[in-house]
């Protein structure tokens, strides 16, 4: 896919995934509503399959290859999220996937990719290390290389989620996604700007990674530098691809400290009893951070994920 | 309502509250079922009103009420999920709810009771001060006194949940549920009895509260002696209209200790992606525990609960 998908690539994208994805709940809380001042839908990709909706993105782009590049595999470079997806989207069309981990990955992602089937490559823990490794792995596998956000095939895929909720909650004014690379901002954008483009597009994002929020404003892709937050989803910077859409279809960035992203995590968890991870928790952050933004606007959030390490978390 | 519900008063009750709680979803886990060696369905009461199946019996019960009952409101003591189901149950149908909570109850319990309008009376945490207390709430006010489970449209309540799993999942072999006083349980008995009598109906309990698996095994109430298990909401013994139901028609108490319900908490939180309270972790614990007695037959658990209190959990 060379260009910008077409409202046509996202339904198709759509058919194509369906059999192999969940298509998760929207559930929603009168408590929460109280506390934003405003009513919000929560479409709840924490209950997607590999916990993530990285798995709509992983499974398209696996779809779309033809049976020849499927018989030499597929390849990223990733320690979270998509590194499952990718695995679980391989495993489910019966091809090879081999992905390229830091040596410092937590043992659980490790061990969970595995369970897929996959194979992993370890490298050092830097940008170079794990560029040449995936090189490496590519010359000596021919696998395809399924980057995590800068693909149109993964963008279109992500944008099923936004589809779904619009499909099920109708006349929604604003929707949420959070943003890290941008593969689910930049497809959420695309398929409300096709659909409902009355309606308004935003993004939460962690200030300790605010390189999109940094990007919306200069114009220009501005990359993280020593990014730091709790949302260990949200550490990478925008790619080409996923800033050109954002650019033209997203309204604004609001960023939010760790401490507002943990309260308003509890919330979730607290409230409508999910399991939320913490990157999955910034959309709503922003929205307890700006009611006046928001009152009387109902409100769609993609609930990014729900992948946490339970370790943290002790019985006292 | 005098006699053991009938099928119909349980029907009767589904038709009473539907329009007033949430018919919950049934969610299934390849990686639980991996685990588990059989397929298991989980009817999430965790994600009902107030968290917790309590708002069905509640519900029906302040229902069950005539307009003049009503208007003297009703009475409860409990610190529990039913103190914030009547409460909530009672706002619905816009009646006053007294609730005799102990002057030990944490206050994120007694703030929720509150928060639905109830009017909350202290007392000292004895059982005697308890039911000293309520007997003067009831005498200055005429309220109704809905005790937690020792009530038949409590029971009917409760066997809703069942009723909803049985239409949604055929051909279930087993159904579970956690056991305290046994109202769930006992209602979950009867519905299974009257629709698919060739199932077993067993429950899981807490190896330090174990009063209903003495119970059963002894044909006698044995009421519970300083129980102690980290599932909160089991502490209580059976009744005489739980147990005579149960008797009847429970085939199998398994016991788990604290280790056991906690590593069965996790693996729902962890692959699941829901919040879910020790109780309502116990069917699952007594499933991973004798994995012989259940493997090849679908088993369908209800989750009781989702109101953990998130304090006893930290980020590191």
């Amino acid at each position: 896919m060379e260009n910008v998908p077409s409202l046509q690539d996202l339904r198709d994208a759509h058919e194509r995934i369906k059999p192999f994805v969940h298509r998760t709940p929207v559930f929603h809380s009168e408590l929460i509503d109280q506390a934003a001042g405003t009513s919000v839908f929560f479409k709840c990709e924490n209950l997607q399959k590999v916990g993530a909706f990285k798995m709509r993105g992983a499974t398209n782009a696996v779809l779309c290859l033809s049976d020849a590049q499927r018989s030499s595999g597929v390849a990223t470079h990733s320690s979270g999220n998509h590194a499952q997806a990718l695995a679980k989207a391989a495993k489910i069309v019966g091809c090879q996937a081999f992905i390229v981990m830091p040596e410092t990955a937590p043992k659980v992602k490790v061990n969970a990719v595995k369970a897929y089937g996959a194979e992993i490559i370890f490298c050092a823990p830097t940008l170079q290390a794990r560029e040449d490794t995936l090189k490496e792995v590519q010359e000596r596998t021919g696998a395809a290389f399924i980057h995590p956000f800068d693909d149109y095939r993964v963008i279109a895929g992500q944008a099923t989620a936004a589809l779904e909720l619009m499909e099920e909650i109708k006349d929604l004014d604003i929707f949420m996604t959070p943003v890290g690379g941008g593969g689910l901002l930049a497809g959420t954008a695309l398929a409300v700007h096709y659909l409902q483009p009355q309606s308004q597009v935003m993004a939460g994002e962690p200030s300790g990674a605010d390189d999109a929020y940094r990007s919306l404003q200069t114009g220009e892709i501005q990359p993280s530098v020593n990014p730091d937050t709790i949302a260990d989803g949200l550490l990478t910077s925008l790619s080409t691809k996923t800033f050109g859409i954002i650019k033209q279809y997203v309204s604004r960035i609001i960023t939010v400290d760790d401490q507002e992203i943990k309260q308003a995590m509890r919330l979730l968890w607290e409230r409508m009893k999910i399991v939320v991870e913490p990157s999955g928790a910034v959309p709503l952050a922003a929205v307890l951070q700006q009611p006046q933004l928001f009152a009387g606007k109902p409100i769609g959030i993609i609930i990014s994920g729900g992948n946490v390490d339970l370790d943290q978390f002790s019985f006292r």
